[in-house]
């Protein structure tokens, strides 16, 4: 199967398991029930579902136990940016190419919406009949739990609000990544590999390195991006990162050194995956599609 | 052991696991972690947690394992709160006797304290030698994950703030409240009695039953204090529902009926746990302790 082929189809696969794991509007509450499909369906680049995808494929996972760790994956990513759009943190108005989710519903909306996916996340992990055991049910949740919590995506946060207008060192800009955007991409790949069979030691630390490297890259392409791409393309507000004096490896850095880390990155990611051979090829495309991409 | 022995001895026990599972501001993100510790740690009735522990003795949970359940259930209930105080949601300064996360931080930081506060009630459910087996982990993490969400605790929220200014029907008034506190009331009867011996169908039975009696008792009340109150025994702002136009007992059907309301909900609560006979003891006496309570 070509790699547009796998794309395509895994994509269709993760709308299909949100649809099936958000609540209908025909459930009560009707409008918050409307605002949480609202932000999760239809759009967004799905690469934590992807990753997730991938690693699956790596360990024999089953099509509906990655199908379930993916959707709680994006649910997860999804609260996140409910609540980043808000006023009270970065107050963007516009988000995958459509009004966030406070501009059209409104503030308390928002705050329930990411509450309530966040929440919808453990209950997809935890539902039965979602082709997870117990055991791995109980390591799934850890895993999304420690990368969406204090010490990880919202502790990345935290520290990214406390960083605007201070000048970060490079270390101190790639703690901040690790945990707001590293956290949770790690846990992807760890997600889809524990929904098959049990990867051992060595495996889980190939692929927490791969992670690492993709995770970075992910975000040194974004602040890249943020430079060189127009609002339309990105569908959320370009040039941002600057107006807000938020740091980025592009205002530490520069453009061209920015560019050199994002294939270096690639290449670390690539090396990750030797061991599995043939296996990682999804992994590997991935990678590449990472540090390719234009919006 | 005289109930207020049994009440010391329990509050102590969750005062201990909830600085166990809350991660020290010895740990970055510092701030953070010292508001969510802020939020969490020395004060509130920890209801929940007593309802946890009560249920707990019923099934003959393992301390640690009841401590474990009641440190995420009060977690999950402290991240309502800090939200719910917020300035898009009731706008409230006070909170049990303290000022509010975000008049305390700032709104940014109380958003992500309520966050992280529910990723860390799924860590320490899932985390290893917590007392509960992986079966327990998975059942654990349902119950908590549906009390929270949106056909639980968040939906209840959201059809609250609906309700604002507009005349709610007794039984409209009674499904918010089953939603907003019930569902979490529920759980964490649910939760103490899961994390022993698996009860059978008719103990879980008898035991919603209990819990749709006192959830409904404790918002009952709870509408009475805040005609009856004031803000310092309160430890929040009292005569607010009023002020704000929300609908409550006492302005459906009177300050009278709903005491009666609530002595008949006690009654209920009694007759539910007739069943099990003396080993309900403790879930008895926190039911009059709802009911009679004056803060």
């Amino acid at each position: 199967m070509t790699f547009e082929k796998w794309m395509r189809e895994s994509l269709d696969r993760v709308e299909t398991a949100l649809e099936h794991f958000l609540p209908g509007t025909d459930i009560a509450p009707a409008k918050l029930h409307d605002a949480m499909r609202y932000a999760a369906l239809g759009g967004g680049k799905r690469v934590r579902p992807l990753l997730c995808h991938a690693a699956g494929e790596l360990t024999g996972a089953s099509a509906h136990a990655v199908e379930t760790a993916s959707a709680a994956l994006e649910m997860i990513h999804v609260y996140s940016l409910v609540h980043d759009d808000m006023p009270a943190m970065d107050d963007d108005a516009l988000r995958r190419g459509k009004p966030t989710v406070h501009v059209q519903y409104d503030e308390a909306t928002a705050l329930l919406v990411g509450d309530a996916l966040q929440s919808q996340a453990f209950i997809a992990l935890t539902t039965a009949g979602n082709g997870l055991n117990d055991a791995q049910q109980a390591a799934l949740v850890r895993e999304l739990a420690l990368a969406s919590g204090s010490i990880g995506m919202a502790g990345g946060q935290a520290i990214d609000l406390e960083s605007v207008g201070r000048k970060l060192s490079r270390p101190e800009l790639e703690t901040m990544h690790r945990k707001k955007t590293g956290a949770l991409l790690r846990a992807s790949v760890r997600m889809g590999a524990l929904a098959g069979a049990t990867p051992d030691a060595a495996a889980l630390k190939a692929l927490d390195d791969y992670s690492a490297a993709v995770g970075l890259a992910f975000q040194v392409v974004d602040d890249i991006l943020d430079v060189i791409a127009d609002s339309a393309t990105l569908g959320k507000t370009a040039g941002k990162d600057a107006k807000d004096d938020k740091p980025t490896y592009v205002s530490i850095i520069g453009l061209d050194a920015s560019r050199e880390l994002a294939a270096q990155l690639s290449r670390d990611a690539h090396a990750a995956l030797e061991p599995f051979g043939a296996r990682a090829q999804r992994l590997a495309e991935l990678a590449d599609l990472v540090v390719n991409r234009v919006h």
